[in-house]
């Protein structure tokens, strides 16, 4: 009978791997290919990479309930509580994020400090002084009565989508037991850039591609980078942001291309 | 102005703490105790006895919710989304399951080796092998089209609240370094025990002193233990339950007084 089938089986099951499916995987680019450039072997990291893609992949799917950004379509397809229901998506986002910490106590990964340093890391960067800070302010500003200033959205930037990438970036170094510095201040620039070009989609994307709906932003009047620099004023800033990230990489020389095309994908990208 | 207020004065910070407040702190007290009775000095249990309680309040506020049990009264407060909104309790839980693994990070706890296996404990007993399966097949239960059978009800429980409370208890052994077997049988009795205990309140009780609606569950025609066992049965199995987490603990003598005395509250308890 349906309550007591195995695991599988059950709906929250085929919500997780749902809302793993999909998706650009930067932040597990970021890790695998951090790791990569410092000498990790991929089977090191790998159990890492998908930890974060289970822990973004949580925030999406509790991001899109209809009490948050109230979001139907997500990577092309039925968000998890379109396609299921609200319950489902709440267990199942809360299930990712515990995944995504048993996913670091994988001992391929490291020594129990180098794993318990991800641990660590990974909570401080998606907890109530990261991602969930960035969310929450998120949800002030519609209720703060006037649009954010520059300032007030990259702080909340910094939150919301920067403090996880950031922890993405820097997981390879902690990994590899190597300065954390370079690949810290890549992936600050590389964070801002990303939510600016997020911005930039949101005005001139296809929903086509992108696979989520697009002018939300500029519907519900909200601040966003494009409307306080407008779209050129924006473009402008991501490129210069991209061109920081890459600079912060120059100690690693040729071995660091890859993750400097990946900034610049990041502005270039069309979803 | 409030999107960029400080962290402390986010509605989503004063909800976490608010959902921390109050209770029996059951699971808490295992970990202190359970380290006490091994030796364990209390600065090195307390982070831990913490995470538990921050991993217990999460899955309160988030079963509390509309699309959940939707339940507006808990620890004799309106539930989080009752005096905040749905959205701030849906990331208070979130944030709130993030702190419980930042807390086992504490050093004070012990060797890296000792907190991996913590943090790898409870990923296990709240995720999708433990508590949330729990969860979800209690809302599969709803839809079955008839009530579980008394083999059902106890595999459902001993995800839903059993794995916590095993976790709890087991923690105190894990800090310690010495044999889990005994605490783990003590836990596995305990946490039947307990939610026989919470059935039975569920239709003796008061709301008054549980703090919680009563009744619930024989209004939804939901199967209980007391409806499988009538209500002599399931005290007289609690009972037996009670006696058996006891003997679990009989190799420490009167160290596991404390204990003990714990296990028999948990039966005897009016909230």
């Amino acid at each position: 009978m349906a309550a007591l089938a195995g695991k599988a089986d059950q709906p929250v099951t085929q919500a997780m791997r749902y809302a793993m499916r999909g998706g650009k995987r930067l932040r597990g680019f970021l890790v695998l290919e951090g790791g990569r450039m410092l000498g990790v072997d991929p089977a090191c990291t790998v159990s890492a990479a998908a930890a974060i893609e289970a822990l973004h992949a949580y925030s999406l799917v509790h991001d899109d309930l209809p009490c948050m950004d109230d979001d139907d379509l997500r990577r092309g397809q039925p968000t998890v509580h379109v396609k299921w229901d609200e319950a489902t998506a709440v267990l199942a986002g809360d299930a990712l994020q515990t995944l995504a910490f048993e996913l670091l106590c994988d001992p391929a990964i490291g020594s129990a400090e180098v794993r318990m340093a991800l641990v660590d890391g990974l909570a401080r960067a998606s907890g109530i002084d990261g991602m969930v800070l960035g969310q929450a302010l998120d949800i002030a500003a519609e209720t703060a009565g006037h649009p954010l200033t520059l300032k007030e959205i990259t702080t909340l930037q910094a939150g919301k989508t920067g403090a996880l990438i950031g922890f993405a970036a820097e997981a390879g170094a902690v990994i590899a037991g190597a300065d954390r510095g370079p690949l810290r201040a890549y992936a600050a620039a590389l964070g801002l850039a990303f939510q600016i070009a997020d911005d930039i989609l949101d005005v001139t994307g296809d929903a086509a591609k992108t696979g989520k709906a697009v002018g939300k932003d500029a519907d519900a009047g909200k601040a966003t980078f494009v409307s306080l620099l407008g779209l050129e004023g924006a473009r402008a800033r991501a490129v210069a942001l991209v061109d920081e990230a890459c600079a912060a990489l120059s100690p690693y020389g040729p071995g660091a291309d890859l993750l400097k095309q990946a900034a610049r994908f990041t502005i270039a990208r069309e979803s």
